[in-house]
């Protein structure tokens, strides 16, 4: 199989944006391309372009994105085609990015994720499409209440604590900070979200046990990486990151009709694979990108990614073992806590950050000597899930 | 490059359906894998589930349709993701799953796709979101205004008329009483769309200068496909058919920013590219689907895909060409004129034509020895096309 790697990222920074959708895609295209010294127009170098996007059609009422991407480009007559997989829509992208180029048929890819959320109560609902089309959105479930109680399942099993994911968002925060690209570049103590005066104030109730620090913020925003087959790669500008394993897995649609409603089985098998493509193992990573759309998430993500053994992430996170400096630093980018979640955009975001620390262009967040970096996004709640292992060639 | 087969083909009846959107994929997806002989459940051998629709988020508000669709199946933990590509979705969509494949990333690939339509104007409005967002989408355009503006300008340029169109249309209709999934298993007359008493009441005018018998109906359907890599192809039931070349190519999206406007550039590029793959040219053809959303658009297609010297094409279907027992008969299905057209099945219903025809089984349209055949699937007006090349192995 031909091997792949990443040459070029582009990245807007995240939050509330006035472009149009296409202009932000646009935008972290142009990024990316400029990275990896491509030009545009004719005789350019993309055999390819994917768009991933999970409201480019049902909150922006545009289709074929992708086809009218590739035009306003100048990268006519590239293939190109729109990948949704809900917010794991940007890691299924790079995927597919890496299968064209693994399969011969092209050599370089570009591969662009986005979205404008719009917002409340429109943008929530928009947001709850993913759930079981039958069995779980016309009943009025949301992502979040379905994180609220997937929270105190795991608090009543394992002894986590709200102060355990109060930690975890002020990491969080603190690794934004230096992240130019995040949408919340401040930091948070953990006594003004826990037991400040102000606390009820700053952190109020969203969901029960949920506060607004356990919860990622609505964002705005795109994301793009350029893939080439590694045996061009002195062709481009960057030296590139090496695509070394790929997984993915899917779970029962139905978060009801799981055998442990606490496990996140798919989570788990995509991790497992993406070693076993790379030849590597958890222990080998030095850092990730965990899918902390929820505090919770990043917690028992850690746990099924192997980081820590089952039950034991929140000691982990008490112990300081997830920040930088730490065993394995997690969401040095700041994560979709501080960073932000434009849904379509996440998957390659978090790749991008994986790219940077690899690269050694971590600023202020840099983990030293990084090697190797896993990322993991998570479509639905955990029903269909990719993870990337990344490695410095 | 791993060679890559369908061993394995389903299709609902085109038409208004009643079953809910995941339900009508489902039953295109189940007759394919019972065609290739593939029991679902533990052990199942399905690696990659492809979803190709246009509307399964825009019109049918369900994201992760893909996840959804690989649960109710029992395909977990089966990879799974949705593609749109516009109309050429389903080409798409088969397009992917040949690459999964020949990465060797995958050994079997299911590829559904599916649409259900809604209905009026919410419907035309749905099919007018893949014009340009920006450029045409707002101001009102609609696909079949864009084609009859196409089509003076066609018959204009070479002399094709009204009586050309509506004999595609009597060809197509006389097709389609011979597959049993068509929508329209009803012969027409020329002239009774063309000179006939009743006229104005059967083929009234919808956009001059075109009329019902020029226009394909809205169609509810689903179509699958199951994918192998050929060197595993004999662990099933069905003897494959050869995907032996793909093409795609896109063009300005706006159709108004064309150097030559009555050209179909990516039809042309996408069909040179997929005979390219294949080492065929057009010749070697035996049978041809090419997508007559329009009827107009079978006639240039025809000429683009190299069956016709351009301006030509009318000139064939007046001799009787492109009817069975011609010398290249085209949309022997019945076409999207008579089978019907549910967008992002198309692409895939297509295909599982020119398998009929290559496995001898279409029965009361078969082409007598049929060897290969071409595939035109067509995205926007024409900005994003998918063309395959299938060959009897």
């Amino acid at each position: 199989m031909r091997e792949v790697g990443i040459v070029g990222v582009g990245h807007t920074k995240f939050g509330k944006s006035d472009l149009p959708f296409l202009d932000l895609l646009g935008a972290a295209a142009l990024e990316a391309l400029d990275d990896a010294g491509i030009k545009t127009g004719e005789g350019h170098c993309v055999d390819q372009l994917f768009v991933s996007s999970m409201g480019a059609s049902i909150q922006n009422r545009i289709s074929g994105s992708a086809s009218a991407l590739v035009d306003s480009l100048n990268l006519r007559p590239a293939m190109a085609e729109c990948v949704e997989n809900g917010p794991a829509s940007g890691g299924s992208a790079v995927k597919l990015g890496y299968m064209a180029i693994a399969s011969g048929m092209c050599d370089c890819v570009l591969v662009v994720g986005g979205e404008k959320m719009g917002k409340g109560k429109e943008a929530t609902d928009f947001v709850a499409t993913m759930l079981h089309p039958e069995a779980e959105y016309p009943y009025g479930l949301t992502l979040t209440s379905f994180a609220a109680m997937f929270t105190r399942l795991i608090m009543d099993k394992y002894g986590v604590t709200s102060e355990d994911l109060a930690r975890i968002a002020v990491k969080n925060h603190a690794n934004a900070c230096h992240n130019p690209v995040a949408q919340l570049q401040k930091p948070v103590s953990l006594e003004a979200i826990t037991t400040g005066p102000d606390m009820e104030k700053i952190n109020p109730p969203v969901a029960e046990p949920l506060r607004r620090y356990d919860v990622c913020p609505m964002s705005d925003g795109a994301a793009a990486v350029v893939l080439c087959a590694m045996d061009i790669a002195d062709k481009f500008k960057r030296r590139p990151v090496r695509i070394a394993g790929i997984g993915q897995a899917t779970d029962t649609h139905c978060v009801a009709n799981r055998a442990v409603p606490t496990d996140l089985l798919a989570v788990r098998l995509a991790s497992q694979k993406a070693y076993k493509m790379a030849g590597l193992t958890a222990d080998d990573m030095d850092c990730a990108e965990l899918h902390d759309a929820f505090q919770i998430l990043e917690l028992v993500e850690s746990e099924e990614a192997g980081f820590f053994p089952r039950g034991q992430g929140h000691i982990g996170i008490r112990n300081g073992e997830t920040e930088i400096g730490g065993r394995i630093p997690i969401n040095t980018s700041g994560g979709l806590k501080a960073k932000g979640h434009p849904l379509g955009a996440t998957g390659i975001s978090q790749i991008i950050e994986v790219v940077k620390q690899l690269r050694g262009e971590a600023a202020g967040r840099q983990v030293e000597g990084a090697k190797a970096g896993l990322c993991v996004n998570f479509g639905g709640f955990g029903n269909n899930v990719v993870a990337t292992v990344l490695t410095k060639d």
